[in-house]
């Protein structure tokens, strides 16, 4: 192909992008604040434990995100919104400066709410003014990094949720997200009866993992390449994640108090925090003999449903239900194997599923340069992989090769399990 | 005077007297909502820490105080705004039951300011229905409590104040509580020059301590009873607070840094603190020799006033200071001695001064029956007493007996000092 | 009196007072080797929590008082022993340097037992030779300072047994310090009942309080000076000490369930600690109906004795009591007022009482010149006075005027009650 | 092969295993008590933070594995030395009930040292008696478990030092656990000059990885097996490791200054921990321009030897400096492809190596039955493969397959690396 023929190609490929990442860029960022509506001013300005953030700095941080990366190093002449908003809404990337820190995120009663609104305005404006103009030979660049803050946006969507739960569990009140129909927007599993698991049956070898690089359309996060090959041994997958109503026969058979099936700091963070249940379980005492459990989520408080996926247990938890039911987790590579299998039910759309793999980075890896290297890599220690998707991911934002990570403690996700166990 | 005569003036003064509670229940609980008025309900809702409450909360606390010992307990068919409210907006009465965790009080987003607000409007009606039409019989008692109800508000109106302005002064932006004219309302020193001390000298002997409790019509706090003889040395007592600009003397010295000066706990929270100044300064690194200060408050940062009363020290750096100048802190009994003496002066509406005296018991002293017990005397331990009032204290709340109490690190009230000595 | 003959007087007196420090000396100092003597090098060196130091510590950082107060000052040549004992033993005192953090004493394995066993016979010949050779003129300093330097020890002496109390009751074998027969040492009292208190009455009025600094003969602390007048109002006193048995019955009638009878700060302690007896009390889980406690003492767990003065509360405790008994606790004045009263038993030799007085400097108070002027008065604040002293307390080391101080918290002591109330 | 034979076979490898493991016990059990012996009782007993025991209980705790998990099933009608050790000196067996904190084990002054080497002492001549007289059917499991209890012991032997190394870095005179000529217990490299290093190429591939179980008269960990298939892509391996000296090249170029050569947790604890250098490094403030560094080592304070390995070093620093130097840490896979390399140096014997692989379960990993089951799989979460052995190994400790493990923040072990990297 000639120099001119790719030109060519290529600005085509440049107008029709341009077209893709601003019609992408409306609808995610219209979502946030579909997400935010239902929360007052004071709901979207509190923080409950430092690992949570307001929904008002979701808002910020997201926009942000998208000063820091991409107008202001191209867009020429760019006047920011406001000088300390860099400082005030910086996550965790070093490479641009000190920041505001995280333990303090819920004390920014300033800027307000609407500040924050305003804020999104402007950035939105300068972001069409960025896509629709930029030189075609930044284009390339900008296409990626505007495609990045998209899935950054996305993943904070999901911890909008996750996070404005824990606020509103820690009001004695109780209060829901939001009452009404939400059906479009979330969806457990309400099914009066779980089908009995299915075990379906690999049989290993050398298989490769990893998102491909040369599918230019499909975006990936760094921390899923480079691809590469991984060698299983024979594993059975349950074809559908472990239930509310299975978690709850864990507990009546002692699970909380048998120290055989835990891991050592797993047994440790039971006994110290005195752990029962997942949490936002709440026991209900009933007349009855056996527990009946109240189980608080975005509806509120709700009776527990048997049939819902279990979610907000740590990967502690997961792994001694997994012992307990004479099983073990997948490893990522498992999980990630057998993603596409038509057979497997509630891979993606349910809860984010534990993995036995620590979150380490594949052979190869190199973070991607600037600061947005920052994104996955330097979190590679300490934490486990989690597969899959929740009822709270965004529409869109789940692939077979994507790697979610948390600490192993981690209780306020929507996070769940499904059982693995050896072939033979 | 005979029963029936003596009936009669009663009726008599409790006409008057409700007509002067009705004013007075006006006039306090519209003034918290004017101090709350700069503040957006984000403002409102948020606690920088343990000791700081939300400015909702002071709101919907001092209504609650009219409630749960006024409204419930003499108002028949009374209907409670919101059953939760009485666990939700309990501070310490332990006789009430259970209550919301002091240190989370910052995580209540719900209910809402707009609640808070009908809340205070409910509770209005309702206590103007107790005042206008409550039996004969209880009117001295509820009479009585109504006054404490009104001097707890105001003891809440300026921790109202304090409080906001640590939770502004954790915020990176430093915003201004209020900007423009609030001279109606704050009113510290602006003098160009202090004048030089004068000392006021005083013989001792035996005294008169404590409030009058024969005086029907002055009010005052159980913990300022029972009036009581004490027995004093000859003293002297400067007649004005000491000033910012000598305590930035004190600094440039190295008060901060000579352990000499300091009581042990006091050395100790320098060290671990790293304090170097009151709270709120913020030295500026300008190019003249002599450090700079701002100084954080209600109108924002603005440059240090040599001249205004220094505040917002702990007792330990008002002990220290004290040390340095050659000097001591009164007793509360030397400063309630001196206390009515027209020379002296800023003795009240400038800032609460530490004394050298323990937050102890009267002689004799018995606390208040019922739950409104608990609202002085189990706190008399571990406290120091502070005397007069600050330009947050509203007026009219102010007294010769006035015992305020805060512990010695205490840092985020406008606290100061003035000096003593021993006359031989 | 002409200065000769005031001068042939002082030959006389200070021939005299050589002799009388040195049989002090030389008893004082060896009386601390026998409180250490029960215990092996192991017990000597570990610390059980900040509050508490070593055996081995104190008997160096006795040693080391005496070289830094005087061999160091005032004898020519001395030769320390070892140059870095100067930081590792010094305590708090600021002014002689930076030293050994306090909750690291416990890490000094190095010097060993036998180490110290040295220096302090170094350091005792060193002293002889100061105590028989120094010039004329620095006698009354050195005499002065010399006394202060047993009465120090002493005060240690104390600590050696609460100390090595605690490290031993945090061992789960729970072993006793000594066995046998130690009556010569800890005469706790073993009467088989208690009498019937006593109530001793006392009109008050102005009174004089604290040490006669006349009385050359009679060492004192500074912190029990300037000798000064108090006005006291009527009073009654307990003539003995409440027992174990009467603080047994305050448990079973809820005395750590209910919290109107505890000041705030008490409260959240019991709260926080799970408090519900003194400490060293341990329920033992008989067939009764009462609840049968052991106590943990110098002797071991023996069986609790009802009997016996109750110790190792805290202020709190104390304070608890006395209003589930309908009594307070006495003023340091009204103590000291009756200190002598023949009719009041148990005042010395069997527990340090709880005061309700906070540790505050007596009007006109100075502390001694140079670092001992760091001995008491850096600590008056944030603390109460205990009056009396205990079975632990060494012979001889009481007087009326004495005050002890402990944090309210404190439990670790032999620290007990005595009830007052007011007289009308 | 007939029943009979195998049975024959059986008991002349039997009699033959029994002397070898008599043997074996003698000589392990001894090098403990040599290890101990440069150290005081006082030394023995403190504990300078949880991670650390007190040299008196590994003595004690390994004595005790041979009661807990071999006399008391094995050998009949066994009597034990004291019932309370069998709490007091459990470490981490939920299965064998409770246990002493870990925190608190530098309060157990009793038992006394002595009391622990009659311990050993009575539990040695026991563990004879069941070697020499036990039931042939129980043999290959007595073996097996006495096997189990001395490389336990050999690792606690390794802990001895690295934990009292820590005591005595916590004590301000620096002592050394030994002086004079211990050469043939420790030997740190001492040449005056690393040779350059030299990258020793490797093509990948499928390799085997773990313990061949099939060797029975070699032990292995449990955590070692099974042996299985890994796929590895090309990668060289540096032929020695990392050492001092180019770690201050490190320091000097800003290396703990700059957040982009750390992981996020690295750097989070560099800048909590203000961390400057490796642990027991003392910046020696010489005239020169370039630091002196002094090295605090089991010979006490000894100038940096810059071609001994870099040893002290958490996870975290290893990666950051592989990060500066442009190369990785190896896989533990990597390392151990390579361990029997005769090019390589250093892989035993000088300093545990960091792997970046997390200390997860191998694929078909089940813990052995029984307590000794929690020896290594429970804490198979949140920590980092270590591998080779350090100079405080004890002899014979050491094989390619070993697999130690450590969290990412520790610091006082003989730890640190030898770089790795991949081939295109």
């Amino acid at each position: 192909m000639t120099a001119n023929l790719q030109s060519a190609l290529d600005i085509g490929w440049n107008d029709a992008s341009r077209q893709i990442l601003l019609h992408q860029y409306g609808e995610v960022r219209a979502h946030s604040l579909e997400r935010a509506a239902p929360l007052s001013a004071e709901d979207q300005c509190v923080q409950s434990m430092p690992d949570v953030s307001p929904t008002k700095w979701h808002l910020a941080h997201t926009t942000w995100f998208f000063e820091a990366m991409l107008l202001r190093p191209f867009l020429p002449a760019y006047q920011p919104f406001d000088e300390h908003y860099f400082y005030l809404f910086n996550s965790y990337y070093e490479a641009l400066g000190p920041r505001h820190p995280r333990p303090q995120r819920g004390l920014l009663t300033r800027p307000s709410l609407d500040d924050i609104h305003e804020y999104r305005a402007y950035v939105d404006a300068a972001m069409r003014v960025l896509i629709e103009n930029c030189d075609e030979k930044q284009w390339h660049q900008i296409f990626s990094l505007g495609q990045l803050g998209l899935h950054h946006e996305q993943q904070h969507q999901e911890l909008m949720l996750t996070d404005i739960l824990h606020v509103l569990w820690c009001n004695p009140l109780h209060p829901a997200y939001q009452t009404g129909d939400i059906a479009h927007l979330l969806i457990p599993a309400r099914a009066s009866a779980a089908p009995a698991i299915k075990w379906q049956q690999y049989p290993g070898g050398v298989i490769l993992i990893g998102h491909d690089a040369q599918a230019l359309d499909e975006f990936a996060f760094d921390n899923e390449t480079p691809r590469h090959e991984v060698l299983l041994r024979p594993y059975q997958l349950a074809d559908r994640l472990v239930t509310c109503g299975e978690f709850a026969e864990f507990i009546e058979d002692g699970g909380y108090r048998r120290p055989s099936l835990w891991l050592s700091d797993g047994w440790a963070a039971v006994q110290s925090q005195g752990l029962q249940s997942p949490e936002y379980w709440i026991e209900d005492e009933g007349p009855g003999a056996s527990p009946h459990w109240q189980v608080f989520g975005l509806h509120g408080l709700q009776a527990m449903v048997p049939s819902a996926p279990v979610t907000n247990i740590s990967f502690y938890e997961a792994a001694a239900y997994a012992e307990w039911a004479g099983a073990r987790l997948p490893t990522e590579f498992e999980w990630e194997n057998s993603a596409t299998d038509m057979r497997m039910r509630q891979m993606a759309g349910y809860a984010w599923q534990w993995t036995r793999s620590s979150y380490d980075p594949y052979p190869g890896f190199r973070p991607s340069a600037g600061a947005v290297g920052e994104y996955n890599g330097k979190f590679m220690v300490g934490q486990l992989v989690l597969r899959g998707s929740s009822y709270a991911t965004p529409a869109g934002h789940t692939r077979p090769s994507y790697r979610n990570f948390f600490p192993p403690n981690a209780r306020w996700q929507f996070s769940g399990l499904r059982l693995a166990s050896d072939l033979k």
